[in-house]
């Protein structure tokens, strides 16, 4: 089974990352350098591209080109939210996407995703196997959010990290820079789990941080936060707290939902998804203290900020496309490329691993409870620890004309 | 007069940048390094450390830690917004800081700071001139907003530029990823002068930027702004808007005021600075074209991203710096170092020279109406090339596990 020839399809899916784009690029240069692979075949905009036959010739851009991608974010194929429908009740998509793949001849596909991409790249192994076509399916991971299952972290996560930490430390020199009492409150992406918020507090760590630290991990508590944050103003006459997104009270209820209903049930921000937590809460510190506030969303910067990103994640995302190639030639199938932490003298060095997709796919690794501060306003040591080794490194990014330099494709059609 | 012996006073004033500590360190090792100069004293948060006799010896500073300080953000000795009386009419303020002058025996005062701490600047040192205390008063320029008068360009404005730049770069890539139509806004600082905003073109001119920039030089029409809207939606699917904080119709209404109006005249973000212009016209989009929009405010971001920061405009600020110390020490009093634009060999490079302190103060220098487009949704390439050679060159940071090393004052009261 080994000897299993034909073209290979890969796609991107869900939110953007910083090195989204290094994994593409790992898994490219492993599957053009394989004889077994006759093309190297892209999905425009993840399985939405499958489904609409819009599929680009990877193998006619220029290597020059493309040998940028590890620098250039967010997806360059395009991403889609398009969820598959469970192939036992509505199999219609599956048979399209089959019908591509006989078309294309497609023997080895890889999706790099998250969850929902890996629960979709699951259902496809599924249906191919039982649809008699030889192919192998491979997830390669990718979530700024960190919660996949099955992996020690998530390619992309630490380059948030590194980018949440150093803005928190240069924006703790400017919240604190007036004579008069200041509170900023930024917001951190992460709904359900609090890697990204808990990493300003590597920041904190530095002496230049956030004071106060809050994960969605544990329930937010409006009063106990004003107590906090009045004890913070008393004692250095300014406060910078970080905030996730996803923060809810005791009765699950996302504390953005109080800042929506702040004009009489309107939500003054106009949209549905979350955000406008930070100016909400500012606000009502400057009501409660009567100081001057600011809310800042890192919003899009923190996920797509590749100047800042880690070398080690870049290296590892390359690493994790690299791997699900060959061992989908080595004659793997159904899994995902993940990583393991060993400890070579006592330093964290990230180790490979294939996990069943079935294992990542569907399930949220939140932040352990015992890895948060009692008063649920900041994170311990062990939680530093894990994510210290993981943003160490200079991207390495090429500039031109002071600007950076990203990958442009051609584009051409399959 | 060349021998006037004494100590020198140093103070930060106005909203922080990534180099005004550049500037400080330039001025600190110029006056550390004379013999006439008895000690170089920092005064905590501008002039109100004066009034408060909150003076810091900076010789007794570890040299080492003040090197870190051309790559530190923010004001390092604090800032103030405290603006001192006309001495015509109140000259209470005046007399304190005479009273504080003669017990330093301060002969030397360098205050860094915009067009406000130039015009205290000016009136400090007519006053020390009509109270016969001999003493030479010098401005040293920063700002973010380049919109001081007298100067080609303003310390702080051009790593501003570049980070605001290379943020839009990067959101663009993640703007436009998804396979239906969305808009992102994103909402840069500038009140009154356009220089930032702008610089957002930078990133367009690279085929990775803002579809529309609007600046607050011109009025900003909303129907218009819709259809041009509309246009680029039509034509690729997605949009990308670049706005300064301070644009406004032709009625010269803040469009920001719409926005405090969005619920029943309530102000929806609660903080009456500017800011929520972006979430706003982002809503605005939703309504307008049933798109997702997202609205990203780079707020605090783009005034201390120390780590994205010109080499050149850290280059320039130290000399700034270092020279205003030298003319001081040279017998020049009330006047401001300030930038000139030489050409050597089609390179634009910056020359230095002295301006009267009156000449900067007090005036707002804006973008040249006829470097903005006909539509007002744009600048010319005579925008680009004055601002494209101000942002060259890597900050040259160090880091300590990753992140940024800032330094760090013992703060030893004088």
């Amino acid at each position: 089974m080994n000897e299993l020839k034909g073209a290979c399809l890969l796609a991107q899916s869900g939110g953007p990352t910083s090195v989204i784009n290094a994994s593409l690029y790992g898994a490219v240069k492993a599957a053009l350098a394989d004889g077994r692979i006759t093309r190297v075949l892209g999905a425009a905009h993840g399985v939405k591209g499958i489904l609409d036959d819009v599929l680009w010739d990877l193998g006619k851009e220029d290597p020059q080109e493309l040998s940028y991608l590890p620098n250039t974010p967010s997806s360059i194929l395009g991403s889609c939210r398009y969820k598959l429908a469970d192939p036992a009740k509505d199999d219609k998509d599956y048979r399209r996407i089959l019908e591509i793949f006989k078309k294309y001849d497609i023997r080895y596909f890889f999706y790099i995703g998250g969850n929902d991409s890996m629960d979709t790249c699951d259902k496809v192994s599924r249906f191919m196997a039982s649809s008699g076509w030889d192919c192998r399916v491979m997830g390669i991971p990718k979530t700024i959010d960190n919660d996949l299952n099955g992996t020690d972290h998530c390619p992309g996560f630490a380059s948030a990290a590194k980018f949440i930490a150093t803005s928190c430390m240069e924006m703790s020199r400017d919240a604190g820079v007036y004579d008069y009492p200041t509170a900023t409150v930024v917001e951190i992406m992460g709904r359900n789990a609090g890697w990204l918020a808990g990493s300003a507090a590597l920041a904190t760590l530095r002496g230049d941080g956030p004071d106060l630290v809050y994960l969605p991990e544990v329930p937010f508590d409006l009063q106990a936060f004003y107590k906090r944050a009045g004890e913070v103003l008393e004692r250095k006459g300014n406060l910078f707290v970080a905030v996730s997104e996803g923060i809810r009270d005791k009765n699950g209820v996302f504390i953005t939902e109080y800042a929506s209903k702040g004009a009489e049930g309107k939500d003054a921000f106009g949209h549905v998804q979350l955000g406008g937590l930070a100016v909400w809460l500012a606000n009502e510190l400057n009501k409660t203290f009567g100081i001057k506030t600011r809310g800042v969303e890192l919003s899009l910067l923190q996920r797509c900020g590749a100047h800042l990103a880690s070398r080690r994640d870049i290296d590892e995302a390359m690493e994790a496309g690299k791997r699900a190639v060959e061992a989908a030639l080595a004659g793997e199938n159904g899994k995902m490329a993940a990583y393991t932490r060993e400890t070579v003298n006592g330093e964290a060095v990230t180790g490979y691993a294939l996990v069943p997709l079935t294992e990542a796919a569907n399930f949220e690794k939140k932040v352990p409870v015992e890895w948060i501060l009692p008063d649920g306003a900041g994170v311990t040591q062990e939680f530093v620890d894990y994510v210290l080794p993981l943003i160490q490194g200079d991207c390495g990014r090429t500039t031109v004309d002071g600007l950076p330099r990203f990958t442009k494709l051609k584009q051409i059609r399959a």
